[in-house]
């Protein structure tokens, strides 16, 4: 190949991440070699290089950062059918092993032997090249931006939610957490027939972006305690009746218990290392379901058509951009708080 | 009672529709009484005047039609608390007997002793004054006019096939038939999320109206066998994964079948007097469910909050507006093809 | 009526428990006069008694107690027509509005108007004759007893539990608590096509008791701690793919997390007052999901099935007996622990 | 390999089947070389043997029939980690392609790449050696016997059909048809929970067979009409809340229509030919389901539980035996209508 720069963000460990050049990969069967055009920076890029690990996870070998991925194919490998060198794509970020019973099942992000980008000791897609298997590559129309594509990561995080907590016409969504998942919460919440959505966080910026996205009211909980939180909701919307919890805070998840019609749905799907005391009676008492949440499958095409048929516009997420050569930069603005979306741009449509 | 005028529109027999005097009822234990405002016109009280029947019910003594019923609360009867003297409602038109397994369960649609707004022998509500179960009157925000009310009952219907036939996103929707259930199954469709709805008639008209409520294809099957019929569909926009048959012809849920994704469900909700031959061969290797759709339980809130939220605006369907006194000519504009949904104003909100 | 005993067992106040006559009633429309033939003891009838409430219902003035009850019917109100004199029914305690958006969506038991036998304010069954809709009596075929009868009420829990659970074939269940309901549970799980049921308690012979109704495996958890115990129960029989939380105990919730399989579904139906540190970050990676439990809706035709063809035997789990004049020692052998079922016998079918 | 007899029952076209020897293939990565066992006849490979094609597929090459089959590991090829040289399976006979979105999704049997044993191409297990994928591969308890394993195919079937018919306690299931898909719906049925089952056929012997195996009632329709048939069905175990069509005839299906209870899910699981008069009108009024079954997808699991935790004792549908050599007769055996379930004997465990 005659562009043999392959660039890629190393982190070796907590805070030391570094621009170094890569080999860049041949595509076996079945797989395409990707050149990357943007990336977004997602909370546990930021955890891994803050802190060298996550809950589960720990980098004890450089690795390379980066899953939420829009990429170009560059060549493909034996076996590919639906893709073409300069087909743009985005990339579900996680392969499984497609023989376990949770694949077979088609819960497959519960693979155990799951392969997902920048958990170690996979590589991520900070890089200029990498390969990936053809059938998680899913085709961008020529009318979405491979910023967009990027996109399509958290917003099947949100599908995934919105399905698991049976989001439709008449729910009354809570999400709590206004951070960049619960932000898309609100857009895919909306787009699937959401009647009234309430969120809620310690930030009134955060709280007022939401606003502008559709959320329907905002309740600021700093200083509030779990029940007086919960009237808040209440009083905002009505008792919701389906709740995603993107804070990552004992606290949310115990006020959307408090809050809860009758039959709501909670799902957790900011992880954190929440451990919060859970008021079984409560639960009980109105058959509320809490209902863990841990990426998404079979999620992309449904947010991929969500953006494409332009019933969310998941663009006006993006707060900032670098390049990759900007990457500190980039992590820095992540991690400030100010920012809602960063995205790091690493090449360009050919 | 001051106001003793109680005019109601009773068909005593084919095509003799009367304007007649009617006693004001009075609310029982948990009724209203209601003023009505305006009333929608349904293919099924065409049907009546036309024919004096439908399929399974003979119009045998005189007949109050209509059904799709906005109304003001005029008195309370006891045990009536979430209403009061001059809230406006949309009417649920079906009452169940509410002691039945059905209705135990959740799918009073189907109580064998429902009683029905205009189906023999229970009287409509093209009247001044009638009495219903408060529990069955939904109130209208103050910013919905009286003719969203009205709306709601085709919104059931919609929203209830929609639900059954799990349209979401990811959902590429066919509906069959561009009647005012078929137009209106667009716009719900759309506002839960579905990806693409391609719509079928042999009226163009009926086409061009539905794309500029939000159908993504149009596709005129006049002339067309089923399987010409089906790959137009699925040129259109891809072999549908949800289907709702509301034109009542039995080509087109043959048509359905044969343009049908693995795993296509589709819900029939135009009755008629379909008898189609049915391509099981087909229905098995698709894993393909028919599923049959009759009105609608449990829908009301769903319908309303999507017309509040503005999710759905539904008053574009209304083609033509009569008083009560012109009833006669609001079911000739009904019945000629030319109306999408005609409205009859009874009375202004006090 | 000839027969004007009605003797009622009467709690005044903890552990004030007398022997009263009291008025016979009079059947309303749709409702029954039924005459007791037996009433089993439950766990909330003897918190009552011992303590003059549970969690949230405090007894503020003399309630009868009692309410899994067979009786037989003596006299039709206006409107019953599935019951005559002399049929035997058993009789689903809790009476909803039949009027709330629960109610109409077959959630019923949420329904917050509802009024339960023995539950404050609303007298139960531990008399000679009371009244109750027709609707909500079940008849029983003749080849089976009175006793069948009662214990559908803990049937009907296990039913409701288990199908919330989703237990079918494959499912490997966890049971945790061998009491009552944790016993039935086996029983119904095993009915419902469950491979693998194992149990858990602090109390051998209880495990024992729950081998011989068709446990396949029983854990002592005597002294474990979660982890510990979560090992045993999979060494056992495989990570659990439901759990039915009996025990209220908040270390068995936890111990369920723990062991649960990818997707299991954990049903809180012990209610106690629990209050466990909720392990989230368990939850999310396996996507387990916690599903409030709270008695039961449209269960008591299952419950019925299951006994009258012999795929459950619950009579079993009777271990006393006693009349209706010795239900002071009645309440003191269901509180010594010893007893597994006990059942008072009111009177005889005539 | 010392042994190198790979005799093959190898259909040459109608009528002409072969026994000859086949090369003994190496397995690939992920595969395993398996010893055949036994293989139970279907009605599918009698299908081929009598015609040399079903209604979508054609034998055009020599094919090597059956594909309901237990057999011992012979070798691993590489990456296999869950099986062992002796071990003993039952084998799941289609594999997809692992790789489109109903594969992701959970549904493979719907999968366009499906290879599934002795569908044209593909050879199928008559033979004594052959290779296959380790995960569709399922390691059969000691206690279970090889030919329970050849049951698990069928078996399968009749666990998917009663999953997507919603089989529970209080379900009435009716199974119409009585040959060997039939019977075994109504073991799995039963031990699902289903509360009354009732079978139909024509042919007195196999409603007699399916009765000793657990049918409530069995009603011959020989000479029935479709409404009689419907009554018949209904006066003997109430409305069927769940149908299972497993007999190909026309009026089956529509008699399970006319005799369905309001709700039920009927599966169309016998494919022959059926294009029958679909009564839409019946199937709206009472929300009738029909649902296309084709084979069955994470079904092997709960099969091979059912069988051997006891629950379903398949092995007396077994009414002959015949050895490899013995093909042609049990073919005959198999077509003649007086066999429930052929089983050829190809190995003995080594």
């Amino acid at each position: 190949m005659a562009d043999c720069d392959n660039l890629s963000a190393v982190l070796h460990r907590a805070l030391d991440l570094r621009l170094e050049q890569r080999p860049i990969p041949e595509p076996g069967p079945g797989e395409v070699l990707l050149r990357v055009l943007c990336v977004g920076i997602c909370g546990s890029d930021v955890h891994y290089w803050n802190h060298g690990r996550t809950a589960r996870f720990v980098v004890e070998s450089p690795l390379v950062l980066g899953h939420e991925t829009a990429a170009q194919v560059v060549r493909c490998g034996p076996d590919v059918s639906h893709l073409q060198p300069g087909t743009v794509v985005a990339l579900e970020p996680g392969v499984p092993c497609r023989r376990c019973s949770l694949c077979r099942g088609g819960r497959y992000n519960l693979c155990p032997r799951m392969r997902f980008h920048a958990t170690p000791p996979v590589d991520g897609t900070l890089t200029r090249y990498f390969v990936h298997p053809a059938d998680f590559c899913f085709r961008l129309p020529d009318h979405m931006s491979a910023e967009d594509g990027a996109l399509l990561e958290p917003l099947a995080v949100a599908v995934h939610s919105c399905r698991r907590a049976r989001v439709g016409p008449q729910s009354r969504v809570l999400v709590t957490g206004a951070g960049p998942i619960g932000q898309v919460s609100v857009l895919v919440a909306k787009a699937m027939g959401a009647t009234h959505i309430c969120i809620t966080d310690i930030n009134e910026g955060r709280l007022q972006f939401a606003r502008k996205l559709g959320a329907d009211s905002a309740v600021c909980v700093a200083g509030m305690g779990v029940e007086e939180a919960a009237a808040a909701v209440v009083a905002a919307g009505g008792p919701p009746t389906a709740a995603l919890e993107c804070s990552g805070a004992d606290s949310s998840l115990v006020t959307a218990i408090h809050a809860a019609d009758a039959g709501c749905v909670i799902a957790t799907v900011g992880r954190g290392s929440l451990e919060p005391l859970l008021p079984v009676p409560l639960l009980t008492a109105k058959e509320v379901e809490i209902c863990g949440i841990f990426r998404y499958a079979n999620c992309y095409p449904a947010a991929l058509a969500l953006l494409a048929s332009g019933a969310v516009n998941a663009r006006q997420l993006i707060s900032h951009r670098f390049t990759l050569e900007e990457v500190e930069e980039a992590f820095q603005a992540a991690k400030s708080g100010v920012a809602i979306k960063v995205m790091i741009k690493v090449g360009e449509k050919s």
